[in-house]
């Protein structure tokens, strides 16, 4: 018999990103995302979409540069996350606990091998929404916004990292993520892979830095699930200026239907605008794209990436294409 | 410290139903909801979805009245299995282990408190497409079928019960599933609960017998993911005879967009048009739709549902609407 | 041969709706419906969609009562609107010429047998946006609102009346209507009929009063085009207590997948979600619904229609159901 | 006062193609676009698509290479066709009248400067349904075929041509056509032209033809009107060995939702995915695109058009990309 799988983490509860321009991200996540502002403090604004059920699901910090300030990954129970912290702790990747943070209790935080900060939580502080709020749908957390073309919730985090391999390894035997697809290079090492603890084909995606460095972002992505909003969202993007990277168009990787735009801080957004596939089978056999299948792995129809998406990460390099 | 969960259960894996109309039964999966025939054996079809990645997910077996014939639940692992099929054992309501059938291994029967057979199963075998049914697309194990509006996957089934509370018990504490939303009476006893083991709203609803039969069938539900083809699917079936129960519409419970119609055995089948809603939280705390808010639960907008919608199920009984 | 078609009536041009409650009503129709006001003059709002070309499409005027002020069609050429002014003066209907309103110029002003006022004009204003508001879609006369779920453009008027017949004989004979589609009595009489002068199935459409009365409107009707919006445009309506009459549905009669709510004031309005059909055919053969027909003119899917629906009609009745 | 409009000329009634593969040709608009086959004779298959009211919208006739046979257009009399056989006549680009051919009655042809050979009519056929593919939605001529992703009207046509300026006045001066929407040089030429008789942006395009050639065809459309379409039937093209040129995406002119496809015989065929804009407007002012502004004129957003969407036509020329 194979050893059993690992069941820790449950979720990807919340991302921290860094933006020089603090109020125009903000502005940016509420006017045209309809997202809302639960809390202000120190150089922190926490952001959640209007079916998040925690208190935020991002976090924008005022920082001289963007780029990811931590991950929050939620545990599936206390004792998951005393057993994850002492496995961490014992790689000797540890940064240790803190005692909290708005919206949460208690974290271990640690690093990836690439240098990304996450940090692994169980007690979580929910949104209650006000009166005039509050919807007759009881599985929403609150009434949908009247503002901007509305995402739905967090769905997931894409880092660029200097060996994706590496990385991906620490993922699975430190938290249990199962890795999902990979892009394979002719020697069998991964150029990206994409990974999850949930039924969704990824929590977290791994994809090789073009230009070498450690520890940056690709992309965050909330969703939509339907096909429609990515079009409703364009028009906003494009008649209020913002430039969008690239779609409507659709991966063969997760089967995502995708919009990339950049905030006004500078780090990428991606919006999911189908509900792509999920995996719920337990023994599911990771999905290897190579050679004749690449063009149909990234680009399944619509949209075309242009270079800059292989290369342009946060915070940004210098001979990197910034906007 | 609170116990931690189980996560002895992956999936539903698949559904046997019983029709006194065989071939018309396997025409209308086949033609409207263009799913395929993986093999025939005795009196049983056995079918699945393009993106069902198992050799089958639907058995139809000819049978003097509609209803059902099993469940089968996958585990998460082979100890999982053996670990349930004790636990089960132990609690006297076991039929015992089976060497398998066309594509599974050996796998565990038992009934739940209102008489539905489920077995649980870790060995499957999985689907592989001729080269003609290839597709570029490599996490889709076939090329979409060019017949019908064909649904995508197994989803959920939903089952008539004398006791809702008793059986939900039963899910929760022999399986581990957990009660996501919940329909509940004056007395707080249960009239409906939706019950996942998945990040899925429901993997398995029950829902209290109007006719206070036991071990019936409300309906089994293919899923597409996407609003259009409910309006799409319902064309062929006006167009083809077929009678829709209701729909398209949308429930306030799981937020599914939903479309019913009766197949030619008489069992009702639901099509599953949107993305709903996904619970990633560990810590869940069931929705309960009780008084005033019960019209939302049913209804969210668009199609009612008619008087038959609560009394009918399968095998149909006498003084019930029968098609 | 027969005679050839009238070509003097271009479209509807705009409408002209009471309300006892203007600034609510102004309200519904900007922050959801996402329109924006063009001008406000007297007891008057004018309003217009995003795609609407004209100053505007939609006057809100305070009253006593809620009902409609008055129809504007706009000619094919300055000298339709003479040919048209002439004609209808000779049939002795005719009211006379306005100088013009705000948006247009000179009208000829007149009512149809059931009593309901139309003007016929061609001098009309043309929206100029602002530069902020303009948008790189040339097509488009100003960008996306980011507000509610905004509506595209006019899309046509139901009008109840004591003789559908005679009005729709009005229609055909002094302006030029082509009657579409018809629900049609055993005597062969008309119930209700959908006409236009362009390709789309109606521009105006005729339903006998259930009340016996004349002049009433039954709704107007503002088009998205897109099935989603209809869905999505629910939440906002259901979460902000606005009372939805049907819908999301789908109409066999103009194929249009539908919504109808009041508007504060308490008109009813109709929300367009998608293309319909389009009629190209000059020839164009009416279509006639009856007897075992009608259930699928009134629903081919979807939501049904409460009785309130076949009754209720602005200026609201005594003994009618009034919101 | 201005001149009156011309109203003789009502739709495009339907286009012959050549096909160098005529039975993958019909292969293609049968399985893929669920067209059916009305009628053949001699070299030629007549076909329609299921909510096309005519005997036929599209003819394939076998020819060594691909290209155009003619266009229909129907005109709004009889009248109106003897008017423009007679000012067509006198232009002297005529060819004569011809009895009729399959589907309609006599017809006046004559060659655009360009070359294209038009033939204008006023006798149709209707199309008859079979009692077996009668539906009861009585405004479609036959039910929803259960075959490919199929298309429900045929849309319009785009021309090729030496001179983009010479044939769109000589569509508006022969036959009514407006001039809807242009793509400008920096002398104010037309490097493109939307032309229309209809309420549609466009039911003609003429496009300067990048090898300098005459008489050629850019490509033919058939309309979905639902976005989700183009998605579907992508996932058929691609599984199915077919080469999408470009799409689904978004033009700017016209916003349509587009995908290009070329069929087995190499003629490329647009499918319209959603219902665009439409003009009301009779004195619609033509939009003009040109400069800083043709980015967004030909791609509003998702897919881009390869270089070959700018050159490539038929027939093929040496040279040029050839599938």
């Amino acid at each position: 018999m194979v050893q059993e799988p690992m069941f820790d983490i449950a979720q990807l509860a919340h991302i921290e990103i860094y933006s020089p321009k603090l109020e125009e991200s903000v502005a940016f996540f509420k006017d045209i995302l309809g997202m809302d502002e639960s809390h202000r403090e120190g150089k922190s604004v926490y952001m959640r979409a209007y079916e998040d059920h925690y208190h935020n699901t991002l976090i924008i910090t005022e920082h001289h540069e963007a780029g990811l300030g931590h991950i929050a990954l939620r545990t599936t129970s206390e004792q998951a996350l005393e057993r994850r912290a002492a496995a961490i702790e014992a790689l000797g990747c540890g940064i240790g606990w803190i005692d909290g943070d708005v919206g949460h209790g208690r974290a271990y935080q640690f690093r990836t091998p690439d240098g990304h900060k996450i940090e692994i939580l169980w007690d979580v502080d929910y949104y209650e929404a006000p009166e005039a709020e509050r919807t007759p749908l009881l599985n929403r957390p609150q009434r949908r916004p009247n503002r901007g073309v509305p995402v739905r919730r967090l769905d997931h985090i894409n880092l660029l990292s200097k060996e994706t391999d590496k990385n991906m390894a620490f993922l699975q035997e430190a938290l249990g993520f199962k890795v999902r697809e990979r892009i394979v290079a002719d020697d069998d090492s991964s150029i990206a892979a994409w990974l999850s603890v949930s039924n969704l084909v990824h929590d977290i995606a791994i994809m090789g830095d073009g230009m070498g460095e450690s520890g940056r972002l690709h992309h965050i992505c909330y969703w939509y699930g339907y096909p429609q909003h990515l079009s409703d969202v364009a028009d906003l993007l494009i008649e209020r200026g913002y430039d969008i990277e690239a779609g409507p168009g659709k991966h063969g990787v997760t089967q995502a239907a995708f919009l990339y735009v950049l905030e006004p801080g500078g780090n990428r957004v991606e919006l999911f605008g189908d509900p792509g596939y999920q995996i719920f089978d337990p023994a599911w056999k990771t999905i290897e794209w190579k050679g004749k299948d690449l063009e149909k792995a990234i680009i399944w129809h619509g949209s075309n990436l242009p270079q800059e998406f292989f290369n342009y990460g946060t915070p940004a390099r210098t001979g990197e294409l910034i906007k």
